[in-house]
C-alpha cells in the first residue's frame, strides 16, 4: 500500500476495452472494489492523489473566475425535494402544454426525483420526524441559503462552488468513476441580476471546461442537450462528452442555464438599484470523478495507465541503479530529486530493493509519465537515462535536468493530445445517408462502437425517428457548426447544425 | 460573501463566553447556522479556508510519518456494526467479570452503538435489503478492507488516514465545531506486527498532536482516560483536552491502543517470517473540526477572532489608502503583495471602496493577524504602517517587508501562546483538600468554571466518589506526573499521578 506493491499480471488487451477498464483501475491501485457495497469503491492512495490533482485544476479555474468555496451539509430535509418536484412538474406540464410555465399552478404529483436518492429515516432507534435524503446534487440545500444571502443587487453576482461527495441510488450496472453510487463531485452555483449575467457565466463555464480538458489531454464534443435531456428545472443544458475507446460517449461536464425558473421555486429575488424587486437568474456547472475515468480510459494502453503530467501523482520516478555498490548513486538521486521538486515537478524516488525491471514494470502499469535511471556509469559521464511512458528513451545531462524534464513532460502531454485526437477522429464518422437526398438510411449500416455525426434540424418527433433508426442517443446540437449547409438527416431541411448520435455511458 | 460583507455589530463581551462563542462564529462568517437541520452548519468560505489549513497541518504530519491517504465509502452495511457490537459487548462483559476477554463467547445483546448513527433504509422507493448507516467513525469499514490487504509481515506496518465527514445522531445541544451532527473528521488507522509496534505508534501520535497544537498556539492537558471512558474496543485511550475560557474542557484529539482486540473481531492476522499466523495490533488517532472551535474560543477577544498565523486564511491584509489620489499606491500595494506571496505569506488586498475604519473593523472581527496600510505619504518615506491583531502598531520599511512580516507573524504566534498559557494557568487550580491528610473536601469549595488538579491513585469506586464529591468528570491520568508524591485525594495513598476533574464539553 502507499507505494506500489508487487505488480499484478493479467491486464486484458486494451482492444477489449470493456474488460481492460475494470481491470486496470484495480491493478494500478486507483481503487479497491471489494468494499461490501456495490458501486462504492475505496479510493486507494494513488487514485486519490490523482483525483486531488483534478480537484486542484477545478479550484484553479474557480479562483481565476472569483468563485468562493463553500461546504454544505450532506443531508437535505424532504420538504426541499418537494419544492424541487413542484418546479419540475410545473415546467414539464408547461412544456407539454406549450404554455408559459409562470402561468401554471403547483402540481400535486411529485416527479421521479425520489426514486434516485438514499433516504435517511432513523436517527439511532428513533424514526425522524422529517425524513432526509443524501444530496444527489445541491440545488435544493444551496438555494435555500441563497435566498437568505441575496437581498440587493450589491450581493450579486454570487459565485459559489463546492467539492463534495454526492449519492445516487443507482440501479444500472456500476463502473468505477463512471457510474458509482457515491460520487466525488464538483459543483458551481451562481446567481445573477439578469439573463445576460447568466449567459456570460455559461460562456465562462465553457472556457473553464476547455482549459481543464486541455490539461487532461482530452478532446470532447460540446453539445446543447435536447429538451428531454435537459437538467430538471433548467432552461437549457450544455454538456461535454468524451468519446471513449469503445465508441461510447462519457458525459464529463455539464452546465445549466436556469434563467429565473429555480429562483421562483426558492423565492430568490433581489432589490434592484431602482428599488424594484426582481427574480435572480442562475446557473450550475458540474463535473465529477468521471474526469478520472475519462483519463484512464482514453490514455492507457496494453501495459497500463498513462497519466497526463497535469494529474500524475508522480511525474517523475527516480530509480537508483546499483546504489549498494556506489555511494554516489543515492547522493546524486537525492540531488536530482531536490532540483526537480523545487522546480515544482512531482518526483518520487523508488529505492525498493527489487530489480530495475520490476520497478519499470510497476510504474508502467501506474502510468508515471517519466522514469529516470541513475547508475554509477551514468554519474561518471554526468548523464542519466530518461524513459517516457509514451515511448522513447534517451540519455540526458544531469546538469540542467529540471529544464529537460519540464520540456519532456510537455512533450508527453502533446503526444497524449495527438493520440487522443486521432482516436477521436477514428471513432466519429458521418452518419450513412442516401446520397440523393441526404436522409439517414437503414440501421443495417450502423456499426457498433461508432459515434455518428450528422446535420440535424428537426423537432422532437424527428429526433425520436433518428434515435429509433440508429438505435443511438442524440447528444444534441454541437457547439461547432458544420462548415457548409447540408440537409437534415431526417427532415431534409438545409442546416449547418452539427449533431451526434452515440451510445452514451 | 467571499470577501467580507458589511460587518455586523453586536458581539457580546468575551467574558460572557457562552454568548460570545455562538455569535462570533457567525459574525466572523465561519459558518451559517440557518441551514434547516440543527447541528449541520454551512461552511462559509472564510471558515472553510481555515479548516483546510488545519487539514494541511494534519497532512504534513501524516506525510512526515509515512501514513498514506485513503478515502472510504460513507455508508456501512449493518452487519459490520454487529461485528463491532459483539466485540464491545465481549470486552465489557469480560471487564465486568474480571476475566480474560479471549475466553469469552460472543454476546447476543448488541450494545448502544445503534443509538448514535443515522440509518439509511431506502434507496428511492425501495426498502434496502440490508440497512446501512452513515459512518460515525471508520473502524468497521476500514478493518473490513484491511483484512483483505494484510497477508504477511511484509505488509506491515500499514499506516493509513483519511479526512472525511462523519455523522452522529446527536441528542445533546449542538454547538458549531464543538458538537455537531455532521463532523469534519480526521482519522488515522494503523496495523502493526505486535504490541511494541502499536506502542511506538501511540508515541508518534502524541508527538503529532503536540506539533499541531503548538502550531495552533493551544496548550493542552494530555490524559489517559479512565477505563469507563475508553473508546469501545480499545485497550486504552489517550486524549488531549483544551481548557476553554469558560473552564470547560474540550477534547480535541484522541488516540487509542487496540492491542489485538479489534483484529480478532475482523480476522486481521498475518503470516510472520517464521510461517506462524499472528494477530495484528492496531491504533487509531482522531481529530476534528473541534480544533477550529478551540482556536476560536481560546484566542478571540471582545473585538472578534484572532487567528493564529498557521491557520489564518489571510495572514496579512493590505489596505491601500487614498489610492484614487495617487497612482503609486495601488502599484506599491501590488508589489508588496507579490513579495509577500512569493515568501509564502497568505496575503489579501482589501481594495473595497469603503473607509479604512470599516476595513480595520471587518478584519479585526475576522482576526487577520496583521494589517498593513500603504498611503501616499508612506510611499514617499518608503514606509508602511503595520498593525498586529494582538495589539501594537509600527512604521516599517517597505524594503525587506517580507522578512519583517515573517518575524511579526512569529511574534503574533508567541503572544497567542503566552496568553493561552496564562489563561490556562488561571483556570486550572489545585483541588481543595484537607491540609491534615490531603483528602478532598466538601463540594462547597468547588467553583464554577475551574479545572481542578489533584493527586489521584484510586480504583473505579474512588473515581466515582471523586466525581460525586466535585460534580465534575475525571479526565484521567495526566501525561505529566506531579513533581513530588502527594496523598491521593480519595484513597490517601501516596502517588505522583496527576489527574484533573472538569466539566467536559
Amino acid at each position: 500500500m502507499g507505494g506500489p506493491g508487487k505488480a499484478k499480471r493479467g491486464i486484458p488487451p486494451k482492444s477489449d476495452f470493456n474488460s481492460w477498464y475494470p481491470s486496470i483501475v484495480e491493478i494500478a491501485e486507483l481503487v479497491d472494489k471489494r468494499y461490501p457495497i456495490k458501486g462504492m469503491d475505496v479510493w486507494m492512495p494513488y487514485g486519490l492523489l490523482s483525483m486531488n490533482l483534478i480537484d486542484q485544476l477545478a479550484r484553479r479555474e474557480m479562483s481565476r473566475t472569483d468563485h468562493s468555496e463553500f461546504s454544505f451539509p450532506l443531508l437535505v430535509p424532504e420538504e426541499l425535494l418537494d419544492k424541487e418536484n413542484m418546479l419540475v412538474s410545473r415546467l414539464k406540464a408547461a412544456r407539454d402544454a406549450g404554455i408559459d410555465p409562470s402561468e401554471m399552478r403547483d402540481e400535486e404529483e411529485p416527479s421521479g426525483f425520489k426514486k434516485e436518492v438514499y433516504w435517511v429515516t432513523h436517527g439511532g432507534e428513533n424514526k425522524l420526524e422529517v425524513p432526509m435524503f443524501l444530496r444527489p446534487t445541491s440545488e435544493t440545500p444551496m438555494y435555500t441559503m441563497f435566498s437568505l444571502w441575496v437581498r440587493s443587487h450589491a450581493d450579486l453576482p454570487l459565485k459559489t462552488f463546492q467539492i463534495v461527495n454526492t449519492f445516487r441510488y443507482e440501479t444500472k450496472q456500476t463502473r468505477s468513476f463512471i457510474r458509482v453510487r457515491e460520487i466525488h463531485f464538483f459543483e458551481a452555483h451562481t446567481v445573477h441580476r439578469d439573463q445576460q449575467g447568466a449567459d456570460d457565466q455559461i460562456e465562462e463555464d465553457a472556457e473553464m471546461v476547455r482549459r481543464i480538458l486541455h490539461d487532461l489531454c482530452l478532446p470532447s464534443i460540446v453539445s446543447k442537450r435536447p429538451v428531454w435531456d435537459t437538467f430538471p428545472g433548467a432552461w437549457y443544458t450544455k454538456a461535454a462528452d468524451v468519446v471513449m475507446p469503445n465508441g461510447r460517449t462519457l458525459q464529463v461536464a455539464t452546465y445549466h442555464h436556469y434563467r429565473d425558473q429555480w429562483a421562483e421555486a426558492f423565492d430568490l429575488s433581489y432589490e434592484d438599484s431602482d428599488g424594484s424587486s426582481k427574480m435572480c437568474h442562475q446557473t450550475t456547472f458540474g463535473m465529477s470523478e468521471r474526469l478520472l475515468g475519462a483519463v484512464v480510459g482514453m490514455h492507457g494502453d496494453d501495459n497500463g495507465l498513462i497519466m497526463p503530467p497535469s494529474v500524475a501523482p508522480y511525474q517523475v520516478i527516480l530509480m537508483p541503479i546499483a546504489a549498494h555498490s556506489d555511494d554516489r548513486v543515492s547522493l546524486t538521486v537525492e540531488q536530482i530529486s531536490t532540483q526537480l521538486t523545487s522546480a515544482g515537478i512531482r518526483t518520487k524516488i523508488d529505492d525498493r530493493d527489487v530489480r530495475p525491471g520490476v520497478k519499470h514494470y510497476d510504474w508502467e502499469i501506474r502510468g508515471a509519465p517519466i522514469r529516470v535511471e541513475v547508475g554509477p556509469r551514468d554519474i561518471s559521464s554526468g548523464k542519466c537515462v530518461v524513459s517516457l511512458r509514451t515511448g522513447g528513451k534517451s540519455e540526458e545531462s544531469i546538469e540542467g535536468i529540471s529544464e529537460t524534464i519540464a520540456k519532456l513532460l510537455d512533450s508527453v502531454s502533446e503526444t497524449l493530445r495527438k493520440r487522443a485526437q486521432e482516436l477521436n477522429k477514428s471513432l466519429v464518422k458521418p452518419l450513412p445517408v442516401d446520397p440523393s437526398d441526404g436522409r439517414a438510411i437503414s440501421s443495417d449500416e450502423i456499426e457498433d462502437g461508432v459515434v455518428y455525426e450528422l446535420a440535424f434540424d428537426g423537432n422532437d418527433s424527428d429526433a425520436e425517428s433518428l434515435e429509433k433508426l440508429t438505435g443511438l442517443t442524440l447528444l444534441g446540437e454541437c457547439d461547432t457548426p458544420l462548415p457548409h449547409e447540408a440537409p437534415c438527416a431526417i427532415s431534409g431541411k438545409l442546416t449547418t447544425k452539427r449533431n451526434h448520435v452515440a451510445r452514451m455511458y
